[in-house]
């Protein structure tokens, strides 16, 4: 024996963590067994707990608590701007930059065509149908800078055009090939300063 | 708003952790909120269900589930030697090169009077008890090969000699100023191999 149970599943339950691995699993599982029971039952009950308490919000896709996510039930939010992102982490980037006051649509995904994911995978239809009810004057494609991103902010926008609404792209100043979630506030502002039309 | 509650207090209570910061706690959270609600699950509970199974071996100071650790509990082993360690997760490191057949005493620490630690504070008195009482004809002294560590085998090497056992200290084979629980299994073989007289 090299690890006594309670701790090598430990040891397997936190390795499958991205970016932990094996070493780094068995120093954390040695550091959570040394900690006070209060510490350990404080982690266990937030993963537990907030894992639990997490759903989507009905209207825009983003992490909720109630049927309404904070940014679609804020009532000082401009309803007339809608910017799309992949992910709700995204959604969590745009606001660590304070700058964007309008709604969000998370699409839960990118086209790719190469993986199966269409269209229909990714909530696109729900973006239309917020469209055509709502007073939307402005839609901010924020997908990735990348070549899934960018087809299917291309795809949107071709959806979108007909409908008079204006469309547009945050500008490429997030390095390309970068990922939106780690983009700092700086980058991430200048790029919807310089976002153009589509 | 950046984050909402419950994925703001996964990412304060994950950034407890050692060696995890803002970022990393953000990335593991967002992950762990996109996680199947069972894996959570599973998460949790051998993360709480582990701290709370685990408890000190009564005769050596191990990790353990019942009253005696794995080691001591096992009866194909030398209760004849006793190897000193500061922590339960060098005993781990030891037994991970499956070369020592012997018993371990963990000491919970290291003298250290800068920091207040005394002799009273570790099991030094725990550990001369076990050697009054038994047959043990070796004790190899294992902890780390640093100012605290060498300061610590030498007082309880001192202790010991009137007993008239045999005390060892493990070589320099690990490099000096490292820590134990990193040494590799062959480098840790070597110390052991090149034990010395004390």
């Amino acid at each position: 024996m090299a690890q006594i149970e309670p701790i090598a599943r430990m040891v397997t339950e936190l390795s499958r963590l991205p970016g932990i691995g094996q070493k780094t699993a068995q120093r954390l599982a040695y550091h959570i067994v040394s900690m006070p029971l209060e510490d350990v039952r404080n982690l266990a009950t937030a993963l537990w707990q907030g894992r639990k308490a997490i759903r989507y919000c009905s209207c825009c896709g983003n992490y909720a608590v109630d049927e309404l996510c904070e940014v679609c039930a804020n009532p000082q939010r401009h309803t007339g701007e809608i910017c799309v992102v992949r992910d709700p982490r995204d959604v969590a980037a745009m606001e660590r930059m304070h700058d964007y006051r309008g709604l969000y649509h998370v699409l839960h995904g990118t086209l790719s065509p190469m993986d199966g994911v269409g269209p229909d995978d990714i909530r696109i239809r729900e973006l239309m149908e917020r469209l055509r009810a709502g007073d939307v004057h402005e839609v901010i494609l924020a997908t990735n800078p990348d070549i899934e991103g960018e087809a299917t902010a291309t795809y949107i926008a071709r959806l979108i055009k007909p409908l008079g609404i204006r469309v547009t792209r945050i500008a490429h100043g997030i390095p390309v090939g970068a990922d939106l979630e780690y983009a700092d506030d700086v980058t991430l502002s200048k790029a919807m300063e310089g976002r153009r039309e589509m």
